[in-house]
């Protein structure tokens, strides 16, 4: 039992480098991190499911799993499926590939069990990485591969914010782990960053990693505008729910309205009152709120009213991208990786100036294709075209989210009514 | 009870023209044509509501009352209420102006009776009437009654679309009136509208009425496209039904994939199977499918859907209004006073060359907020803003819109699934 | 439109007595006493459906119309059906007799209009009617003929009880009838019935009507009890409400609290607070709380839970039955065609000290079949039979019965969590 | 982790003795056989909550023991409490003693751990067995002790229907435990039990335990009647399903054929066709139905219909007493610590002659308090008597109940629609 006994060591990973180093240290380090991270975890933890959105950790593992071993291995004709009822029970959405066990049930499973689970992985690993020397095999799967690393990071991130979603319903209020805090001060005076009126190019490009949703780049006619080179924090969020926002319909979409009386929301999730006091439910138990930390944890109903409240507006995406173009990612940013090398608690904890990490910042944008936008063909054309409708964008990445996974120009994208996340808000004018 | 024995008699109603006839006119035939409208219906037909989303006829024949009494009559110190009660029974969605009954239970209600709510319109009319004589009055209130006015059409296509599903849930398949169907021909070659790369200005301007979402007038970058000329006919859907459209999830966004499973679609609204024969429910009762007529009561998820199969996909609103902006709305193009005058049944017959009228087209654009908007002050800013999250925008009107309610930067919006309205499909490349 | 001008007249029924009078005249009587009990309401009213238990009024008239038709005149050879899809439109729950219109959709039908339904009561009336001068058919179709009577009194309850409910959701509080309150006092000293321990006959005899669940008649061992002579009037139960009976588990069935809580009851249906005064909505619309009237519109579980508070129980139906059969029902008793006579609001307002009429008393008995009971063959085996699961049993009548229907062994019943009809609390201990 | 590699062992469970051992005996043989029956399972099965109905058996593990724990050791100066936050996690539904966690929710507990768990249950015993030792403290709460381990007995049995469910929701159809089958034949020629007409003493009586509900011992009057002396098998049920049982609303109370159109049924649960085969899900997998066992896994509105169709009635609760009271229950019968000492499979195997063990046999009655019947003051009072609403008596035992847990007086209850117990058919006449 890997899991249960151990606690979280001082980690060891030397940040990867998807420009200088192999895909197949790549791969193996996406792995390694994945299995890193759920250390801290019993076999029992693995099992919750808290809501049909969320998945029990132990599906992650196998889903990423199946991911490489159904677009990979299985074409492979000399491969040997670990088990081939898998493909059924760890099959997410892709109608492609054939039916799938219902979302809502994958706590139900407790079979194979989590060791069965864990090798499962080292089969796909061990399948994989003695093909990879191949050269060959690595020129026709190099952008499956990547895929299936992109895949791994956004299951870790989804490992975080599900483990967080699942450990809050106890009310013995469990920690993932008991790590300390970052008391890093990385706060700028924050400037407003001006976007001139004209023509701009919005879209990836040039060598590195990007998703079919970023492409293809195209020009965009933005209007003047400013966008804020800071995150709204928890104590100017504060101030909105004390000027009885949650209260006055005037600030909220009427989708947000409804949503906030049927929830009965009051703040952002994981924030409680405990004796008077304000605090939050972390992966590190239960904290007192740090009213300089960035807000998180809001839906996009949130952002937008308190936004409204302001005086100002959410940027769109396309101004964000433009400008988050202007600034640069630096190593200590608030990002995932950054934490485990640190060995600090995952938790959001400073203001940070930077455009990307700590939360992701929710857009005025719906997630709609850019121009000329076609799905990939097959079944990987369903990783992201098919879910183009009554999402929102966000972007910037999160504490939860890996530094080398992030790029201006990706993009994330969750429905309106989104909590469990680590989402932001960033203003616009 | 002038309802329950009428008929539809030969109408007289000549077209207004918004640019010359008086307001006072353009008050009047409104709120007469609402009336006629409902001619054919019994008391009780009008108690009907037969989903959340749909309402009452009545209760439209109180609301639209409601509206300007309100907005109007309440501000002035003069005026005396006809039922204090009615301010909470007939607001919709106003929370600036109070609480709102139930919408789910506007059936419920059959006090105030229908003769006692055709007494309230008069008292209102006779009221604001009066009033209009004065110039100073008219000069305050101009775009209040203008807003009043657009906002009767609004509900007079409600009318429509409601009782037509209130009637259709009634298994004698009753009709709503007993009228002829348009023999007319407009068919004219199918000419794809092309459409170069660059900046277009896009949104209202000039002196006519337009909706605060029409606006602010903005430019905005397109690429180069092509926009089909024509509608896309009840045949040629057929075709994509034949082919297993409703079977093959690759043609489908993920939500849509679901509503169909849920929903058990497998066809377009009211259409159904007699005696293997393919028909369908229209405001005239049971008629055969005409394959020649455009298709309708297609939700967005189906429009996308087709359109996908098609290789084809569809137009964004920005796309549409530059394409109509090149053509023009003729004296006979198929909105509801069209039928009206001539005496004929509302319902969709040919396949119209021009771009307005007949069905509502959707459009793959989110209804969102142009660059600059901010909604009114007070209550009437309620009318569109809040309702920019998650709703998808059809242009062109139907025949169940009044001509002179469209132009082509008109913007309708429902959500993704909605089939009840008149919407159909005009495709893209 | 007959219903929707006139107000209740006083009313000239004298009451049919079932031992003397021909079949024929009571048939005529019970059909015209359904029409009398609809006068006050428009077309309009008679279309409400508020919840799915309840039917609209002019379903109640088509129902009991397609009773004596379905079972009766179908089976005539020279007998020409009104309209053939009202077997389909009006059967309630007859799986034997076909498919059946969804009851939660009773609502949504307009067509046939009230007018046309009139008109089939006609047709069927006088259909019977001729026949019923053949000595034969009186014969052959007695037994189904005075079901039938008994059937369309049920419905006239039922009228009375679903349109308060219909009303009470108009917040402007409609009234049914405006009528006097009864000021009559029935109050005698209430002497509890004293039942000695023994085997007691229970159960139908002698030569009139009963339903097939009031037989067999058998022997049933009772222990020593009392039973009250009076019911709990509003003033008793009010105390229970002010000693925290609604917020006291321990009073309370496991069901009864999960139910208090789910529907947030924290008094008989229809009560509610006006600026502090205990007020009740009635058929006469809302009115102070008469402390002295018997509680009524109290479910299963607070009957059980305010014994519960006394120290008492609720009576079996066999110790109620022999209870009763100890007194005698009085001309002058509270029934819904005494009130009728009087020209008098249907309402309880005094604490009657008979046991019969004012309100229906839950008892401690679960509705089932008595030792040897066998449905009856065929559809009309479906009318008593089939319910025998999770009901409870109540006795005695209410103010919206026909003195004429009741008798002591008369079982009604209903779920646990019933509060629209006329149901009150007799304790016993 | 003894749970996860260990299988199940041969037993050496002397079965215990309710006249002749000692109560500190018997306590500790039955916390012991709790843990030998869940010997099987891994962490992670103990996790799933697979309905509302069912727990996760960790849930039962720390239940039990949180009985014992309130009821008793709280009530003790010395008693040094485990965890405080248990009273809340682990009460199930006493009103009396606090707060409950959701039921619905308890799949969601991870911590704390099953290791956790097992501590506190040895924590508990431990504390309680050092007790046991004072003849005041056994004395005192000789009666408590009792029902604690009646009760950890009733969730031995839980346990088994429990992860019977949860893995059945799995689809690689895990088992449970593979254990050999019993092919004991028990048969011996059906002969139905006739009562004679009259009085009969009903409940319990004597000096062993029995629990409230099945007292007072009272006199009823039966009538004549046959009750058989053999299960209804799987083949004599397939025969109903084959003459269109499920087809057929003739034969189904009201509210079973609403049951069966809403959930689908076809068939008992766990039945299921693979390759045209007819099989079953059991504790040991999936195995061919042997049509010759009593059918079980029906509900009580399955069984009334198969009665109803057969020409026959379910037995009263009292014809069925007074029946069972002419047998004697025999070393060998098929229940719980009979499998388990002969190291089979928990599964009913034959049709047993005796009255007791195999499937528990639903009842015509409702469960409802005898004559006389008031709960016991106190948190046990809320044991039996607040579920005495629309539940149904069923008698007998099953393959999952303990011998020493029944007797002829037995009430076991559960509503209608339940079919996840062992529970099956007897007739009478």
């Amino acid at each position: 039992m890997p899991f249960a006994s151990s606690r979280h060591k001082a980690p060891n990973t030397s940040i990867s480098n998807p420009m200088t180093d192999s895909i197949a240290d790549r791969f193996q380090r996406a792995r390694q991190f994945t299995e890193q991270l759920v250390q801290p975890l019993s076999a029992e933890d693995c099992m919750i499911q808290s809501m049909d959105d969320a998945s029990p950790t132990r599906w992650h593992l196998a889903h990423t799993t199946w991911f490489f071993e159904t677009f990979i291995l299985r074409e492979q004709a000399d491969y040997s499926e670990f088990d081939p009822q898998f493909n059924y029970l760890f099959n997410s959405y892709y109608n492609t590939i054939g039916e799938q066990f219902p979302r809502s049930q994958r706590g139900l499973l407790s079979r194979p069990g989590l060791q069965q689970i864990l090798e499962y992985r080292d089969h796909v690993n061990q399948q994989l990485i003695q093909r990879l020397e191949h050269p060959e095999f690595l020129t026709q799967y190099e952008r499956l591969l990547e895929i299936g690393i992109q895949h791994e990071q956004q299951h870790q991130e989804l490992i975080l914010t599900d483990i967080k979603h699942a450990l809050s319903c106890n009310p013995t209020w469990p920690k993932f782990h008991d790590l300390p805090l970052d008391t890093t001060s990385r706060n700028t005076p924050s400037e407003p960053i001006t976007i001139d009126e004209g023509l701009y190019e919005i879209g990836h490009f040039g060598p590195g990693f990007a998703f079919d949703n970023e492409s293809p780049r195209h020009q965009a006619f933005l209007h003047q505008c400013t966008v804020s080179s800071s995150l709204v924090t928890c104590g100017e969020y504060l101030e909105f729910m004390e000027a009885g926002g949650y209260q006055r319909p005037e600030y909220w979409l009427s989708m947000g309205w409804a949503a906030i009386q049927q929830q009965g929301w009051q703040s952002p999730m994981y924030w409680l009152n405990v004796d008077d006091q304000p605090m939050q439910f972390t992966l590190g138990g239960l904290l007192p709120l740090n009213l300089d930390a960035p807000v998180t944890h809001v839906s996009f109903f949130e952002a937008d009213a308190y936004a409204r409240w302001c005086g100002k507006r959410l940027p769109t995406e396309f101004e964000w991208e433009v400008a988050a173009s202007q600034t640069s990612i630096a190593d200590n940013d608030p990002f995932v990786d950054w934490f485990v090398d640190q060995g600090l608690a995952i938790h959001p904890t400073c203001s940070p100036s930077g455009f990307c990490g700590s939360v992701w910042q929710w857009t005025a944008s719906s997630y709609l294709g850019y121009p000329g936008y076609r799905p990939p063909a097959g079944a990987v054309g369903e990783y992201n075209g098919k879910f183009m409708c009554d999402q929102h964008v966000l972007r910037g990445g999160s504490v939860a989210t890996q530094r080398s996974h992030i790029r201006p120009t990706y993009r994330n994208f969750f429905p309106a009514a989104t909590r469990w996340q680590f989402s932001g808000i960033r203003l616009a004018d």
